[in-house]
């Protein structure tokens, strides 16, 4: 049960994000930018740091919803199987994974940051580097692991309700992937509305 | 020296802010909703919050310039030096300080955000219940803590520089109290601009 009376039936971070709609609103804006904002990081490298950062975070909300949006990122349906094994691989060790040494380096800093700001250090700037990143990418990297950070605390800091299997993350994924992050589905207003209305 | 090449003589976060205004705009916004928004825990108590949870983190800008801005809403220039001197006991050790039962609740509900999301227990949130805390000076104290588990990995994530004496955050602190956050100060931006044209 949440900490507050949030309204129910809304998953995760969407039951803060009703309760009070003014913070919600920077940062839902902080997320599109990061996450679907011009970037030369291709949007699912951008999903896979905020997923890794939640599953360092022990957020299981965070992870499985980023989680779905960059399997989402990463191909069409019949992909999807294949991209959720990938994400798992990933979250369980990085760098064995099928995936770019520069993606590497990116974790490697996102799992620093996750840490402690302190804790990422020059030779992991220079490793970033020596891969073609850009200080660009270094610091959306740096920010998207700050921010998750802050988006995971408020998840569970606040003890909110989630589904626990990957099943329903599927749907949520793909409208987070193709819709993004200004505004809640009208899934759930239309929840939190009955919700409200019993 | 930063870890990215940050617009030169900007301390800690206002050197990202304007390598980055895109991003900085929504976490500029966020910061006032939080700390200066119509609110029933005062200006000082949220101040407050965000400089224990960011001494929680080591983040010498942040908890150094908002313990100044608590300081100045806690008083005018006489009452400066014995505001900083609470600060710093809080800090320390804030449940044998001399304040408020309510805000103590609310600071240890902050310092168990900033361990991680899960450390905030059920008894942690009955106490400030007890203490008189409403459902929304609790979501507030969690959102506040788990924000500056943002601010804090930015700044120091990139390894910003940042004055170490207090002195050179009092006029800032100043300046966060009564200006805010939402736009730059003038003076940043005439050094910035200096900077560049340099």
């Amino acid at each position: 049960m949440p900490h507050i009376a949030l309204p129910e039936g809304l998953p995760g971070i969407t039951g803060p994000f009703a309760f009070s709609p003014e913070t919600a609103k920077p940062m839902r804006a902080l997320a599109e930018i990061l996450l679907r904002g011009a970037n030369t990081l291709s949007r699912a490298e951008r999903e896979l740091i905020a997923t890794y950062t939640s599953s360092q975070n022990d957020c299981h909300f965070c992870q499985t919803s980023h989680g779905a949006a960059a399997a989402h990122h990463l191909g069409g349906p019949s992909e999807l199987a294949g991209n959720l094994a990938l994400i798992a691989a990933i979250k369980r060790d990085f760098e064995s994974a099928p995936i770019s040494a520069k993606l590497k380096a990116l974790l490697n800093i996102a799992g620093h940051v996750q840490q402690g700001g302190k804790r990422v250090t020059g030779e992991d700037i220079a490793r970033a580097r020596k891969e073609g990143a850009t200080d660009f990418e270094i610091h959306d990297t740096v920010l998207i692991a700050a921010a998750f950070c802050m988006y995971n605390r408020y998840v569970d800091g606040l003890a909110t309700w989630a589904p626990r299997e990957q099943e329903a993350y599927i749907p949520m994924g793909a409208r987070m992937a193709h819709e993004g992050y200004l505004s809640a589905p009208a899934h759930d207003q239309a929840q939190r509305e009955e919700a409200i209305s019993v």
